[in-house]
This record gives structure tokens, sequence and C-alpha cells, in this order.
């Protein structure tokens, strides 16, 4: 079955925002306040699991507790699948720091930088690699997700390599617009300018809407 | 007018891929052309565009320039509006040096951090400012925006202190949920984690796809 994207950025939302919900000790929601809470509509949230299967009963809302394990099913949460990261720099090793990969569906395996006086450097608890030791890791470790914090211009060759070693998932920071060149790979682009942009217009919208008050 | 979110999140993507086909050097392109490239439908990027005014005659496609310049003006993109990023730890002091400020709308003026050991220390060509000095710096300068690159715990009280002088906008990356408490602010939150779970559903979806083959 095609999920549709809006559904699928929406399900890590969910996710969250139960999780929000039983650290205020509320075990019980309807779709109407699970709507507000989160500036949908009840009958999109209704939708939206509807393509999962049942989660509610009408009219007596839904158990926290066990949407929460559905969501984190449909989203595959329990099976870590290895990842290694490319490039140490400033992105990589904030990523590395910041990102609880194991709640997240994901364990870090290996991190990867072309600078050999990076090498066996501890990130986040895990030695960096030199990048000439890539292939030899795939093939042991056949890693299944890949996270790029290199620059557009450095990913073209690497993602090559990492294809060619059977990596078909990638958490992309590059820029580099993979999917032109591997329509088969998985990939979630994180372009961070698109949200500033976005808070420029809804500024802009905000001042707007103040100067015609 | 109210423009929905989903056109908002499109905006930035049509901003960046007519500049990659700038890069390419293609100056014309078809609706039809222009949605292959981004996964949409013409008809989805006409009815985005009609929200802004007429920018395609039909039958001849759009002036890629001409365009990109239109969206940059619906982005307020040329208004620099001045921005403080308070918390210059790893996640702080990557958005100063990665994010280009100024061709995404916002003049970083100012980094603040609570630890004295920083202040002076420049990071991106800013020098790191201490936290004291926040609201006498607001009251001189009145940055419209700031970003928010602390922890959820620390969020609550500088959120407080900023919106009392002045500050309406937050990019923001600290996980609190402002729109709870200041429903009037412009806010957009960046969950990095919200991605990866995106990929881990993703991820799953290729694995069970080729299992079935």
């Amino acid at each position: 079955m095609k999920i549709s994207d809006s559904v699928i950025r929406r399900l890590p939302r969910y996710y969250r925002q139960l999780g929000e919900l039983l650290l205020e000790d509320i075990h019980k929601i309807s779709s109407k306040e699970l709507a507000k809470k989160m500036s949908l509509t009840a009958s999109q949230i209704r939708q939206d699991f509807n393509n999962f299967g049942e989660f509610g009963q009408q009219g007596y809302g839904y158990n926290v507790d066990l949407l929460r394990q559905e969501i984190a099913k449909i989203l595959n949460l329990h099976e870590k699948k290895s990842t290694i990261l490319i490039g140490a720099g400033n992105l990589g090793t904030t990523i590395a720091a910041h990102i609880d990969f194991e709640s997240l569906g994901f364990h870090l395996s290996a991190i990867f930088d072309k600078n050999e006086k990076l090498t066996g450097t501890l990130v986040a608890g895990v030695p960096i690699t030199h990048t000439d030791q890539l292939k030899e890791f795939c093939e042991n470790n056949a890693p299944e997700a890949a996270i790029l914090c290199i620059p557009k211009d450095a990913s073209t060759e690497l993602v090559k390599n990492l294809t060619s070693y059977g990596v078909n998932s990638f958490w992309n920071f590059s820029a580099y617009d993979l999917h032109v060149d591997y329509p088969q790979a998985t990939v979630e682009n994180v372009y961070l300018g698109d949200s500033l942009m976005a808070l420029s217009f809804k500024t802009q919208q905000q001042d707007s809407k103040i100067n015609h008050n």
C-alpha cells in the first residue's frame, strides 16, 4: 500500500505528541482533542490512522499508550537499522551528538571522515574511521543507511560507492539531489534553509497583519 | 489572505529548484517539466502559484529567472530581518556556520551564550555575547527573530523574556512547544528526529518491496 508523503510526515509528529501526552499522564484522548493540540482536523487524524487499521473505538477516544506503540511499529522504530555517518565536521559531529538514534529506529555503527588527523577520535562514543576503510566496513557489516554530512561536491562519488556497497537509504544533509541519479534509493533530504525561508514568509505575514490592525 | 501550510512548505522548494535550473542554464520551463523534477503534479504547481498572481502564460511555460525573483519576493528574502542566536553549543555553532542567513532573508546580528568562557569568541564572524546582555541588546537593536539552540528546559524562561523584549519570530530547535504558551508567536519548529523516523518508515517500505518481488 502506498502511503502519501503528507501522512508519512505526520506519523513522527503523532508519535512525539503522544509521547508528550504520556509525560503529562494523559492516557486517553479523542481525535478532536488530539487534532486541537496538533493544529489538524479530527477527520484528518482519523483518515491518517485508517491507512493502518483500527486504532480507536468510535466515541471512546484513543488509548494513548497503545496508539503510540502502534505508530512506533508502523515507523519501524524497534528494528535498529545499522547506519554510518559520513563527514565528522561541525555538522556531522552535531548530528552524531544530538540525535538519539536508538529511539528513532537506527543504530549509529560508524563515523567516517577523510581527514586522517581525526581517525580514532571519539564522537558520541563512536571512533572516527578513515574513509579508506569504507568499502571493507560495508562488506563486513552491511549497514542499511548512511547519513551524508559532507558538501554536495563530495557526495556524487561517495553515493556512487555507497550504493555499490549495498547502502540504499540516505539521510541527506548534503544538498546533492540523490534521486535524480538514484531513483531507487530511499532518501530523506534535510534542507534547513527551507525552514528558515518559511519563517521569513510567516514573519512577513505576521508583520503585515499587525500593520493592518 | 491565508496561505496553507503545505503551500508555504513548497515555496522554498520551488525557490531552490529554480536556482538549480539557472545553474544548468535553463531559463524557461513548463509546469509539467517542473512538476516532474519535483515529484508534484502540474496542476498543483499552477494552483500554488495562483495564490500569488499570474506567473506564466498558458502554453508558454515559466520564465525561470522572473519566477524565481517573484518567489523570493513572496518569501520576503530581500528584507534581511535581524536575528539573534541563543546557545553557542555544538548545535548553535553548526547553525551559525552552515546557514547562509543573508540569502535566506535574515541577518545574524548576535550570538548569545550563558557560558562566560565563550564571551567574545567568534562564531561565523560574530562574537559571542553573554546572555546577561540580552535585554539591553534587544532594546537597542530590536531583533525580529531568535534562533533557539538551547535545551527545552532552558527555553521556557528565555522565550518569556524574548517575547517581552519584542521578539516574535522563532526558529526553534529546542523541542519546547512554543505555540501552546505563545499562540501569537511566529514559529518554525525543527525536529530533525522526525525526518529520521520518516526514513525509518520508508526504509521498511523499500525492504518489504524488495522481499515481495
